[in-house]
């Protein structure tokens, strides 16, 4: 799925090991996500790091011990999670201080950003918090903006050990705000970011290539090339280890080639499908609506995520049954008799009837069978059937997918489907290129 | 967050350490979740067994082969998910079998699998695909109906190696269906749940834990107690570690626990909030409808992942506007300049509307201000302030929550109070406890 190289080999942290130690029984119980590994992964990649290993253990005083050894005799740097908390399971501190051989050591300026806290927010502070004001005696203290355990830093046997508070919304900003500048002064990583991203969609990672080597060739080895594939979605990351290429040359090079993918190059960076639309949508100052029966939500989910939705997304529907179609998208009941509802021709009245009820430029629709329960594959159209249907100011057509596989990859593919789309014919619209060459119709 | 006790420290399989290997530098850019760890630790914890750890590493032949070594001199039973599929960066079967002094052996019946799985999908298979062909000499096969690359299974030194195949679909179905029944054979897991659970919502852990202690006092040491915290929900897992309680009487001291809570006790087992409303919603013969603002689509996208949702779902409105509340909703305009859009009587006005036009008995609708942008908390309420409204067939009634944090954990809050309101709802429905006790109003 990766192609080495994009992680500048030969930088001056290239060999440097990072491991990230997440702690807790909840993850291994599979009571809740990993999403820390998810975020610093992603975090560190973007500095040019690739993260050598995670590990996730439980919360017991023995195996953090083990494992914080293990770890600390061949990593460079450590970054742990959780264990921070004021309660009696949260042993991290107390059982990595002792590794290290270092004391904890009661810190009043944490005392007195903790009492502020809950002053702030009216409450008392119960004893049991005063744990998280001790700090290693040879280490340094992250202010937690967002919550009462600050995380802790710790520089020793010339390697890094980063503690961060478990909740994501404490440990994001601290990691991104405070982590990685101390991080990038080391040298252990870039203070910038390492490559230049440009993000595909609707075309496959081996078809990329193809597209992009002659731009590759022509730059030889001064040039890194890695490709990433996500659900609908291909990154292409330019980077330079040698550092024959600058910035300004990178981003020359990521023109280049989003100038010859033309349509299926998406953008530059980490933005969204939807995020992606919705600047266009606001470029063009149209409006969107969505109709969706086979996703549930997820496409008007989708465009909520982005913020300002207000700005263009005027609203959805989810309907479930042919009397929502009629009642609240004004599909012909005739229609649904003669075609069913689950057609191009439904799709396309749904669409429709989003735009004329909602007021807005363009709408998409998706109808069909998502999955699960076989009985939904009704009228000949197996499960994973799926017509989307989309309503722009200069036409109206729809489109037949077929995807295997469980309800929730149908959902998301369709989603993807509907959202690329989109931006394909806001693309067009921007260009001029529309009115001539399209037509209403439907598309099979 | 969990208690210690539930995992059946007496079991004969209480000392075995499970290890779980996940591959791929996928998970460690951050692309995609390890949702593997979530799936096998949850399967696991239900057998009586907590995954002791999870380790995930990039696809580095070196670094594959040095953790398997270390995992294997240590645990009793290795699962490894991913690197077993055709292209060349899959290298995890040849490395792992050298580390055990093992032969790979090319099996005709696996390759007849793979023939007869590209003949099903009118595809032609590729020599590349061959590689999946081989096994472990003394090692078994666990066959794929899901994909080409088969499971693989080792048991050697006293023990257990199991490889499967990273995509979920192939993965999950082959974990229930193989893995457990074998590794329960081998005595090294339950052949049955390990606990009953009590699902609890509305409830803190601590709260809960006070309200049913004098059940759990009357049993004594016979009977061990598990909690686990959800978002909006905690579990509470029974089980008898020394066999003392058979299931039955498991089970009768769970509908002791259930009796006592009333209202708070949401189900045995592991169903969603949204499923339990769905069952009461069919046993009653009602439908639900939806009107959503804030939490933008999350709350139609909890109804429809109910498998035949068609059945009590009659559809959903996200609404991003005054315009869209009062076209599909039929909201008065005077009643949203009157008392702003984000308020009670905007909320109500939204339920009823979502009822009457999708002609369900009950509605749900979420209002409000889920954040990040901080022009969204216009209007005297700060941001995290939510409205959210019940419609039902006696009287309809909005309630405020305010929530602080990021906008993904607002949203999915509100979801969940939406959800337990309706779900409470229908219980005092379906006990008749409805008409004399509730009466149309706005509770704050």
């Amino acid at each position: 799925m990766v192609s080495p190289g994009s992680h500048s080999p030969s930088a001056p942290f290239a060999a440097k090991r990072y491991e990230l130690l997440t702690l807790g029984d909840e993850l291994l119980l599979g009571l809740t996500g990993n999403g820390h590994l998810t975020f610093i992964g992603a975090q560190l990649g973007r500095r040019g790091v690739l993260l050598q290993r995670n590990v996730t253990i439980t919360d017991e005083a023995d195996a953090i011990a083990r494992q914080f050894r293990e770890s600390w005799a061949t990593a460079d740097v450590i970054i742990t999670t959780g264990g921070l908390g004021p309660t009696c399971d949260d042993r991290t501190r107390e059982v990595l201080a002792e590794v290290l051989g270092q004391k904890l050591v009661f810190d009043r300026a944490i005392e007195k950003a903790m009492e502020d806290r809950f002053a702030a927010f009216g409450r008392k502070m119960t004893p049991n918090n005063l744990k998280q004001a001790y700090r290693f005696e040879r280490g340094e203290v992250l202010p937690n903006a967002h919550g009462t355990a600050p995380g802790l830093w710790v520089e020793q046997d010339g390697k890094v050990l980063c503690m961060l508070p478990g909740p994501p919304n404490e440990l994001q900003p601290m990691f991104v705000e405070q982590v990685l500048p101390r991080l990038a002064k080391l040298g252990l990583l870039l203070d910038r970011e390492a490559y230049v991203q440009l993000r595909t969609a609707g075309i496959g990672e081996s078809a990329l290539e193809t597209r992009l080597q002659p731009v590759f060739d022509r730059h030889g080895d001064a040039l890194s090339v890695a490709f990433c594939a996500h659900q609908g979605q291909v990154d292409c990351r330019l980077s330079s280890p040698s550092e024959k290429f600058s910035s300004a040359q990178l981003e020359a090079v990521a023109a280049e080639c989003a100038q010859l993918l033309g349509e299926d190059f998406m953008c530059y960076g980490h933005d969204s499908l939807a995020k992606v639309c919705a600047d266009l949508l606001r470029a063009q100052e149209k409006k969107l609506a969505v109709a969706e029966t086979a996703t549930g939500g997820l496409l008007a989910h989708a465009f909520t995520e982005v913020c300002g939705a207000c700005k263009f997304f005027a609203g959805g529907v989810v309907c479930c049954s042919n009397d929502a179609k009629m009642q609240l998208l004004d599909v012909p009941e005739c229609l649904l008799l003669q075609h069913g509802s689950v057609s191009p021709e439904g799709a396309v009245a749904m669409a429709t009837g989003a735009a004329e009820t909602l007021s807005a430029d363009y709408a998409l629709a998706v109808t069909g069978f998502a999955g699960a329960s076989a009985a939904e594959g009704a009228g000949g159209n197996p499960v994973g059937t799926i017509f989307i249907a989309l309503h722009a100011p200069h036409g109206v057509w729809s489109k037949k997918l077929s995807y295997p596989g469980p309800r929730p990859t149908v959902k998301s593919r369709a989603v993807n489907a509907a959202l690329d789309w989109l931006r394909r014919e806001l693309l067009r619209a921007q260009s001029g290129a529309v009115a001539s060459v399209r037509r209403t119709g439907v598309m099979q």
